[in-house]
């Protein structure tokens, strides 16, 4: 199982909003004969392509299969698992963790039951849970799971004074954020990261899928000509704003394909609140319409805030670099805690070095 | 010299300004056979209290002696011990490093070869160093070692919107700071902290030497009920001021005397400084008039950032919880730096977890 789970990792931003599965196959001796793992989104489960590997089929028989999430019952883009295992000469499925979306939901192991295969369920389900946490909290709460970003000095700012932000942290958390823009589903900015730094948002410093990119611009009015607008993955950006005409002038087809600044890409029209676009309905936009499971947040310092005084963050990674600024522009200001007893403590909290700067991550 | 540097440490806190010394003797056949170290300021020097542990004086012919510092050569509160083993039958001397003050700098390793007893300097050195930081910054600047501890969240606020700034960090980092306290000659604040959190600033959590307490009171205005004012280590409160005239009138004998809130501690009246108390001038005076070699300064926001502000910081402890709080008080505010260019860049720097928050260390 643990051999499943690993291999299962390397669908790892392929495979969304499907969960990262892996399958390992042990002959009656105890021999590894195949594995596989669920490789991209709408190809083939991991139990398809494992049992695929197992190059003398006879060694089927008695065999025992390891999956990291029970195998599916329905009929998808794919034909169902257990109806497959279920007609091999397997003895045994082990599986980590039940699938929790509604066609699924036990009726596969119902399934392998009701041919005779015994089933048990639960080992490192912990684990396995870890593993696929965007997919998870995507199923149960049906919004994506967001992830905020902060790269700071020690004394908490973004920026300096004059507003330069670039070389704060080190190459080695650089590297790392681009290893995480290529798990994401998505990358989201708001309006002034987008107009002031113009950034590309994209997987470069490491060999990865790219996100999509979101972009907070409430009232629709970020030029056309910047990166995320214009570059080779203009389809992959996504819009969020509460300007009702403009959004309905820019969808007008014969109107906008005539202007030179047409934009590929998505723009999703939300409800106002408080003067700004409505995240929490942004979120939930994103995943009904969008199946994005998982964001990660690169935000300045208004995002970050909107987004934390909204407790709409599941988790935060903030890299620390070793040192000081003492002005310029704060990680987080305005989360409307006002007395210590409101301070907001994150659990689950890890600290890892990462060259000469620290990644703190915690959840919310 | 390893166990020479480990039992030399058992001094910290007691030998300043002396520098903490241990000594340990081997026989001919290369077996322990004495050890000690400087315990107390004005009390027996390691050289001395190792060669009192050999129980077999017998075996000191030819015996080499291991010390982490040059021998002295001058007669201060004890006599010189370089002249003590010169009139031992011992071979070698092995010494760690030389005594940086002029009043020894060489001529202790001198008069132990003009004894006909082989010298080597250097095993160890940079621990040596390392060990005696303090001391060595104290003898080779004339001010003290300063280090400024902070304690806050993640997003690096040390207070609440409404003030509050207690139990941010946990009681792991709260006791290493009562360590420091027992190790540092003294622990310095800022007015507003000793007004508005009356701290006693003593050792508490852990056993340890009490350390003198600075306070910094340019209009010499603090209320003198205060805990720095009127506890049991009354005496060890220096009080640092640039209001001449109030100074004058509380220095008079006659006048003081008489009143109920006579302040048995120091206080000491230095140049005024665009409207604060020059501390610069304060830290010279610190050192030549009560000898202290190393402050630790657990300040607020005003007293941290105007001593980076000026540099007067050798080394930042910043304590750093696992919370946010979006607002309150920063670390530090204006500390002089407007482009990302003049980022304090710290070096030497160090992470180091303590329970559930993470320590930052790092030299200006």
């Amino acid at each position: 199982m643990q051999l499943a789970l690993e291999i299962a990792e390397r669908g790892a931003g392929y495979v969304s909003p499907n969960p990262m599965v892996g399958c390992v196959i042990v002959d009656s001796e105890g021999n590894k004969i195949g594995q596989g793992y669920h490789e991209r989104y709408g190809q083939a489960h991991a139990e398809v392509n494992a049992v695929e590997s197992v190059k003398d089929t006879s060694l089927l028989k008695n065999a025992t299969v390891y999956v990291t999430m029970e195998p599916c019952a329905h009929e998808g883009k794919t034909p169902p698992c257990a109806d497959m295992l279920a007609g091999l000469p397997i003895r045994r499925v082990v599986v980590a963790m039940q699938d929790p979306t509604a066609k699924v939901n036990g009726k596969g192991i119902k399934k392998l039951r009701n041919n005779d295969i015994q089933v048990d369920v639960g080992l490192l389900k912990e684990e396995a849970e870890q593993l696929n946490e965007f997919f998870l909290h995507y199923e149960n709460y049906n919004r994506p799971f967001v992830t905020l970003k902060i790269a700071q000095t020690l004394d908490g700012y973004i920026a300096a004074p004059d507003g330069s932000s670039e070389w704060i942290t080190g190459e080695a958390s650089r590297k790392r954020v681009h290893e995480w823009r290529s798990r994401y589903d998505a990358v989201m900015v708001g309006r002034n990261t987008a107009l002031l730094d113009n950034p590309r948002l994209t997987v470069r410093h490491v060999e990865g899928r790219q996100p999509r990119r979101i972009v907070i611009d409430g009232k629709l009015e970020l030029p056309k000509d910047l990166n995320l607008f214009t570059d080779q993955y203009e389809e992959k950006t996504i819009i969020l704003t509460h300007n009702k005409e403009k959004f309905e002038n820019e969808a007008d087809p014969m109107l906008s394909m005539l202007q030179s600044d047409y934009f590929r890409g998505s723009t999703l029209l939300l409800p106002e609140k408080d003067g700004h676009t409505d995240l929490n309905e942004g979120l939930k936009k994103l995943a009904s319409e969008h199946r994005v499971t998982s964001i990660l947040v690169e935000a300045g310092q208004n995002l970050a805030s909107a987004l934390l005084r909204e407790r709409l963050v599941d988790k935060v990674a903030c890299f620390i670099a070793p040192k000081m600024l003492g002005g310029g522009t704060r990680s987080v200001m305005g989360m409307g805690v006002n007395r210590m007893k409101e301070i907001l403590n994150l659990r689950d909290t890890n600290w890892e070095q990462v060259d000469e700067d620290m990644l703190f991550t915690g959840y919310l």
